[in-house]
């Protein structure tokens, strides 16, 4: 065991009291890998410590997913089972962690791209994105370190490396992680009130192979970590989290972006990600290796291809700062700004969140059954925000934060 | 990985097309503890080999089921989300395997035995055994090693010398295990024939501390391995299996009973059990460990305190034979006759079967939400078959089957 019995209970208490605030008499829903079992049984004690009602484990197989994904019927290819899609719709008002770290890296290698996307659990996700955007869940999204995701990262399975990684990014090392998360967040919230005051009609991005204009509503306001249920539970979604962000206008998004750091989906490596917009929507993908995926999603539906989400990030980041390439999009995307195609968040839109999903569409904003965030940042990249004349106000120079 | 590659796909595709007889267009259900991932992997790429049209996993933990049953509110002992149930409810006309083998025999010590006894997920177990009596599915109970059962076992977690007590439990020594397997069950339904053509009235059992008479229906019927589902599937639920075995009349059972074997029983192990009947239930219980756990389930229902179940195995048994107490019902059971306290099979008694639960109670076969064995065989037993008038028939003597 790599995780001493000490940082474990640590970290169970951290996602318990801060990132999920377990409330009294909820039931604490958990969807992780069977390898991250020693960590899910610490959450479960700390969250009974807590108060909860019930503890809802779900452990699920990287492996038999890819026995269903290469052997399965095709009608079986993105299906989920009754009882699975219940059980998540019986977590309104519940809370809800996913542990995240992948067994295996070349898990997926030679699977069929197009197979593989299909595999995705259409239903289920659009019940989680669909209680994330009415904030329904005080849910959050934490790692646990397996051999084979140590091994993505440094070539060789080492656990405790990986581990001395993400105990840093979760502040962890810090005597009272408890504190220093509700002074980060501040910091963050300060971010945030700072690009809403000049009211930005667009966020431009230029670096190498990369020159996107990403517009914005009126009424998109910069949000960042620490979230509140419709029942008023504060929660911190992502841990670790460095970003603010935002819901652009998915009709105004226009140029090309190319990705600054590889990205980990669906069990597949993308590298050397090229998108090109027009009018809002994905037009042209290339890559250097995992493009199918990508093609594959951006034509899942009618808002896979605009973007939700627009994050920015510098390079005060403690993923950052690690100078590690964690190959698992909750870290690397709070490593640097990064943009997401499919499903926005019409909470940061002004007047939005009440709207049908037609409606939201209708206005700008993306609607999918999915969402997938890219690495677009760095310090070769220039972000600023544009006025409605055009007139360019730098955020980030040389991966320092500009504005005050 | 104690267990090899070519063992792991060999036992994997024994359990998919002899225990389980996966057929094509099924649902394969898999109930396993995290520990039991390796094996099930291998059963998940077996079964879509078969034709399965899709494996649907659940992975237990018994870590996270100790902090319920000791943190959880009282509401939440032995109660089990809705969709839990669903999930196996929907697994009529479909196949499921049980993996056994639990990770740490000393995981419940010190926990209340009566909030472990109630922490029994009884509207889930009834759901089971309704679908086992009606044989609405092809299932299996099956074992896989962990190290923890291991140093139960040898006092060492010597998880080699486990597999190769299972293995050869299990008949993957012989080249062609299907075909032993084949064989094995002829030479149980003979035994249960040769039983079936006396008619005998009791059963009983005499030897240290025991001399108990189990009355049986004039309609009770020996069964052995191999069942077939109302679909007409063939399937062996137990393996390893070495008992021919019926349901009694729950209202004949008179005398005293020492259990020969240790019982290992809802995470605790019962040890030097002895149990009084009169008229058919049990009136004491006492045993050397365990007591409390056996005492809160006989009190469970209406049928708890009565026996469901008779089952006879000599010293043939290959569990038996490894000399091993394995701590585990689905080997002890077979390396010995045993007697179980709870539901009946009403397919073992002619004409029970399409009766109400309330109908084949009235009749004498013990209806119950759980079924309990417990051994109490073994070289000293001495176990005869009586007639209507009394007369004895030698059917065991110094562990030897003596019927031909």
């Amino acid at each position: 065991m790599p995780v001493s019995q000490t940082d474990l209970e640590a970290y169970a208490d951290l996602v318990v009291k801060v990132a999920l605030n377990v409330q009294p008499g909820q039931t604490v829903g958990v969807g992780a890998y069977v390898e991250h079992a020693p960590f899910v049984r610490e959450v479960a004690k700390a969250a009974y410590g807590a108060g909860a009602r019930y503890v809802d484990v779900i452990y699920t197989d990287e492996y038999v997913r890819r026995a269903t994904i290469e052997d399965a019927p095709d009608d079986v290819l993105g299906w989920s089972p009754p009882w699975f899609l219940d059980r998540r719709s019986s977590m309104e008002h519940q809370a809800y962690l996913t542990v995240r770290g992948h067994p295996d890296p070349h898990l997926f290698d030679g699977v069929d791209g197009s197979r593989l996307a299909q595999g995705r659990l259409k239903d289920f996700d659009a019940i989680v994105l669909s209680q994330v955007t009415k904030r329904l869940v005080n849910w959050a999204i934490v790692a646990f370190p397996t051999a084979g995701w140590a091994e993505t990262v440094f070539g060789e399975p080492d656990l405790d490396r990986l581990w001395q990684a993400i105990r840093r990014t979760v502040r962890l090392d810090e005597a009272d992680a408890v504190g220093a998360w509700n002074e980060h967040v501040d910091r963050l919230k300060a971010r945030a009130s700072a690009l809403n005051e000049r009211h930005f009609d667009a966020i431009r991005f230029r670096g190498p192979g990369t020159d996107l204009t990403v517009g914005l509503h009126a009424g998109s306001n910069w949000q960042s970590a620490g979230e509140k249920t419709v029942d008023g539970v504060a929660h911190v979604p992502n841990m670790p989290t460095e970003e603010v962000y935002t819901t652009p206008d998915s009709r105004r998004t226009e140029g090309t972006v190319r990705s600054t750091r590889p990205l980990f989906l669906q069990g597949t490596i993308v590298e050397g990600l090229e998108v090109r917009f027009e009018g809002g929507r994905v037009v042209d993908v290339q890559a250097e290796r995992g493009a199918d995926v990508v093609r594959t999603q951006v034509e899942t539906d009618a808002g896979s291809a605009t973007l939700g989400e627009v994050a920015l990030v510098d390079g005060s980041s403690r993923v950052g700062q690690t100078g590690i390439t964690f190959f698992d999009t909750l870290f690397d995307e709070n490593a640097t700004s990064h943009i997401a195609y499919g499903q926005g968040f019409s909470s940061t839109v002004d007047g939005a969140q009440d709207l049908t999903a037609d409606a939201q569409a209708a206005m700008g904003i993306s609607t999918s059954s999915l969402h997938t965030d890219f690495m677009i940042g760095g310090p070769e990249i220039e972000v600023d925000g544009l006025g409605t004349g055009g007139e360019a106000t730098p955020l980030i120079r040389g991966d320092d934060w500009q504005l005050d």
